[in-house]
């Protein structure tokens, strides 16, 4: 293992520049990307990463889901692979390095090792795992849930967009459906990231050792009054819907702020009946998002909010029902493999924190199969899913070496006789 | 003029099947109707207007906004007419009786007075207004507007629909867009109503005598704050603009309820951005609609909701701004038209009570123009602008009795010799 001197660091400019030549692909006016899972721009991105893995030397391999697998082989195929990767789809109005940093730091690491004749033990996979994002497909991350198994293939395969078109005919189309296999075993999985969120800029860190993912739990909220015209209908005769929700609204928040500083409540999608200016809505149905660093937590918080829809009920003379669409544990990643992202960036005399991923990623569903672990680095401001999303080139090269002395370390370097 | 126990009374039942033969024509399955301005079943219904006014023995004029003009001479052709009348155009889930029950309660009384072959000196006109409802096409109340001279006819007919259909086209298309005329002179204006409200059913009323009706402010109100990723941005570093957003609209009612009981304050409709499950809002733009019985009430209002604006945008780190976006005056009606109402009740022996409309409605642009008051129904539950509206035949007949009297009384009998 070589010495922090004579670590053989990543070609920055080069994952740059890759990144800049990725993000080509689907560009937007305003500087961002917009390349949704399984369009012809996916398509185009899949396939110059196919080339650049061919390039250096990777056998590529697609799975059912089109997941795509790009090994670079070790001295003993018998070993399990350590495995890197992420996406690159993006969100409608997305950016350049969400998704697509983690798969670029990945075959920078594959570069390097190239350039510099190393092998290694085991072999060395990066994956790029099909739509993380979820913006045309539910559910997110399907890919890697597809993968670990939390989702059945066929139900992948059938789920729909907007305009109808399943993920099955989609990938079919694009030429990226590969046939059955077994997972295979898998030695480790790292996945570098930016932060998206403002922590680590506002602390000055440039990594961060992820310890685990907020548990999430999503549900619609739908309150039911009754509409009226709003001119002729008294106050005190009113059943209005949405003044209920937004009562509820201001509680998800308050919820969060309880327990403060890891819990987070959201609403961002609210829908209103008939959304008519002199109509008193009849309807209202919104979305709550409660993340928490533990279940215990995630249950109180819901257990409060289900008491604040009853009161609220009975205030408002309204009915509100909550019905939950996504949940996910709270998640603590392996403790050897944290480990692993912590030392590395000691070594290499990196500035770094721990940190709890709020958002979802594909390392949460490769953890429930294989020892896991995320590495941050920060984005300007904290801006993601985002067309001004933005990263400092430097911490980006800073958390490629993180990943390439994890992968070293995990997969064993072989001296050249 | 008739005594009151010889007062000739409307046909009841015939005015409830004319009502129900209109509300045929662009019926929902629910049982209410979807009959938007200057559609193919607003030109159908104008068509079943127009041959009963005529088979009535009505001469027809249609004016350049597409309002209708149904006259049945009087003994003296130089006395401005008597006119009654509403609109027949609905919510895309309006009901049957909304506008419609002043068109042919109006149309109910020419019949009744061919009936009894009753002459009288002034002309009486049956007028349907167009657009009064403003679903399609904006600014409401359209046609009497442009009647009165508060709307220019060109900036009527440039209003697009959300097609970029314009009123121009619309009436050219159904044939409604009548020659230049000038404005009569008015004797006074009656118009029939349901309440829209449930204040007369709570009192066990019959007729609502309207004094006035409700002054309105609408706006639009806009707040900024930042859009960021819902999981990884922690609470305290949120701009989020929907709970910044949801204060102000609380604050809506709050306000109207100060002003308790004529002030009203509603938030009907609301535009979030980007309104995506996980995305922390970074816009939002929502209605205020207040309405009060007087101008300094109003002023009042508006001025309470701007400080709390100002309060909100230092509390949540958001921009917050108000765009008015239409605007009435209170409105009180011709005393001698409301006691001719209140009159025609006492004599008729009909339960009444005065009542101030917090709808708008033609009324309220004919009163710039000529004497005016309104005669209130009641509606069941007070629902209006919905499928399930509903009125009884027999409050409807006694409406139409009233309205009967009043026209009688300033038209003027001409005893047969």
């Amino acid at each position: 293992m070589p010495a922090g001197s004579n670590f053989p660091a990543v070609d920055g400019d080069r994952l740059w520049r890759s990144l800049m030549d990725l993000a080509a692909i689907g560009a937007t006016p305003k500087g961002g990307v917009c390349r949704l899972a399984l369009t012809d721009e996916d398509r185009r991105a899949r396939e110059m990463f196919v080339e650049w893995a061919r390039a250096a030397g990777c056998t590529v391999r697609v799975d059912p889901i089109g997941n795509i697998f790009a090994r670079r082989a070790g001295r003993d195929p018998a070993r399990p692979a350590v495995m890197t990767g992420s996406h690159i789809d993006t969100q409608p109005t997305g950016g350049k390095f969400d998704g697509n940093y983690g798969v670029l730091a990945g075959l920078e690491v594959l570069r390097r090792l190239n350039d510099l004749d190393i092998d290694t033990e085991a072999p060395v996979e990066v994956v790029v795992w099909t739509n993380e994002e979820g913006s045309r497909f539910v559910p997110v991350m399907m890919g890697s849930a597809v993968f670990a198994g939390a989702v059945a293939l066929d139900d992948a395969r059938a789920a729909r967009d907007g305009d109808g078109i399943s993920v099955g005919d989609a990938l079919d189309r694009i030429g990226f459906a590969g046939p059955p296999c077994e997972r295979p075993a898998i030695d480790s999985y790292f996945e570098a990231h930016i932060e998206q969120g403002p922590v680590l800029e506002d602390a000055g860190q440039t990594i961060g050792v992820v310890t685990g993912a907020l548990g999430q739990r999503w549900f619609d909220c739908e309150v039911t009054g009754f509409e009226a015209h709003a001119g002729p209908t008294p106050m005190e005769l009113r059943r209005d819907a949405l003044q209920a929700a937004a009562v509820l609204m201001r509680r998800v928040v308050e919820i969060a702020l309880v327990h403060a500083p890891h819990a987070r409540g959201t609403v961002g999608q609210v829908q209103v009946h008939p959304n008519s200016r002199n109509v008193i809505p009849g309807g209202v149905i919104f979305s709550v998002d409660f993340r928490a660093p533990d279940d215990a937590m995630l249950d109180a918080m819901e257990q409060a909010f289900r008491e604040a829809m009853s009161v609220v009920a009975i205030d408002h003379k309204v009915d509100v029902a909550l019905r939950e669409t996504s949940r996910f544990a709270a998640l603590r990643f392996d403790a050897g493999c944290v480990a692993e992202v912590a030392a590395a960036a000691r070594d290499l005399g990196v500035g770094a924190m721990e940190i709890v991923s709020g958002a979802g990623h594909d390392a949460i569903h490769i953890a429930t199969c294989a020892p896991s672990a995320m590495i941050f680095v920060p984005c300007a401001g904290g801006i993601s899913h985002n067309e001004l999303e933005d990263a400092d080139p430097v911490d980006l090269a800073a958390g490629a070496n993180i990943l390439l002395r994890c992968i070293l370390n995990r997969a064993r370097v072989v001296e050249r006789g």
